[in-house]
């Protein structure tokens, strides 16, 4: 039986892999105690909110994670282009591997659960801005403006996301190195960009 | 009661509706029959293989009104990077008018389901194909091969779907319309194409 103090993690963990895989409301509880082998009566005292604590935590533990491996892959590489395209061939892989279960970590519980748990919702903005933090700090470097590189960054890490869900529908991982490469064929050519002023303004 | 063949239909439209809103697994049969005002004892009869049925009628159903209202778009703009914003501003319309709730009908469906159904799948990768397919029409319609065309308008589905999610996490819809700025940009900006069987060499 694990200890108290790795228990807590290892549910965590479970849940993490679990919710990416099936989802968060297709898993029970059980499921997710069975596969971490952690003892139920401790449950709620790890988390007192239940199943959506652990909903928000998973999201904290996926996001921490992928952040830390695109600062290893910002560390290995050298233009923006260049770390977009490390991190899209890791991701295929990963699906690939995976027999197309292991998408992203984040946006299936995010699209679950971000209408009904405002918790849960910026749990999954919090860490969709960690994953483009390294990025903007490599476009930052370029000649961009510090509001160019956030921008530019955050669609990076959206066409990303986009493209893991077209590869997990398709059971076609190229969808997500190709899609990279055009990403980072934008970062990579310094062009003047579209105004996002204008863009906004579309909307009223 | 409804007449037995608006049943059918009624269910599979409330079914699309929630599963948009909460999700698949969170979604209870009885919820469905009560929204949809379809009696229960008909359910069986018209989705054979139950729930699993209605998740792949939802997709369809989902997937052909979003490609009608792509048509519709393309016929209302001239350039590939105009559908794109047209398209991006009504999503993003949509997304801020159902204080986030509504994001893309089919993403969290085949988040949720990919992994486990096949046939929910392959219905996910048709409808997004479905949506790229005015968008391809139309890049080829520029000095684009019918190569090019297919990868950019695969591409910016993607691109679309990613800002929906990260839009709904940050409850923000001027990611969706920014992030169409820049995919338009790039559509209607003729650039050599990175060559895609490098990108999908980098997976070997």
């Amino acid at each position: 039986m694990p200890r108290t103090t790795t228990a807590r993690s290892d549910a965590i963990a479970a849940a993490a892999d679990l919710f990416r895989r099936q989802g968060y409301a297709a898993t029970g509880l059980e499921t997710i105690l069975a596969a971490s082998g952690a003892p139920k009566g401790s449950f709620y005292h790890h988390f007192p909110g239940g199943k959506e604590d652990l909903a928000t935590e998973a999201i904290r533990y996926s996001g921490d994670r992928v952040a830390d491996r695109i600062r290893y892959a910002a560390a290995a590489t050298s233009t923006p282009g260049e770390l977009v395209t490390a991190v899209a061939a890791a991701q295929a892989a990963e699906l690939r591997d995976s027999a197309y279960a292991c998408g992203c970590p984040v946006a299936t519980i995010a699209l679950e659960r971000a209408g009904q748990s405002e918790v849960v919702a910026q749990a999954a903005d919090k860490a969709f801005r960690a994953w483009a933090a390294p990025l903007a700090s490599r476009l930052r470097e370029t000649e961009r403006s510090e509001q160019d590189a956030d921008r530019l960054a955050r669609w990076a890490v959206a066409n990303l996301e986009g493209a893991l869900l077209l590869a997990r529908a398709a059971h076609d991982a190229t969808i997500i190195t190709d899609a990279a490469a055009l990403t980072a064929a934008v970062l990579d050519r310094p062009a003047e960009l579209p105004n996002p002023t204008r863009a906004a303004a579309d909307l009223v």
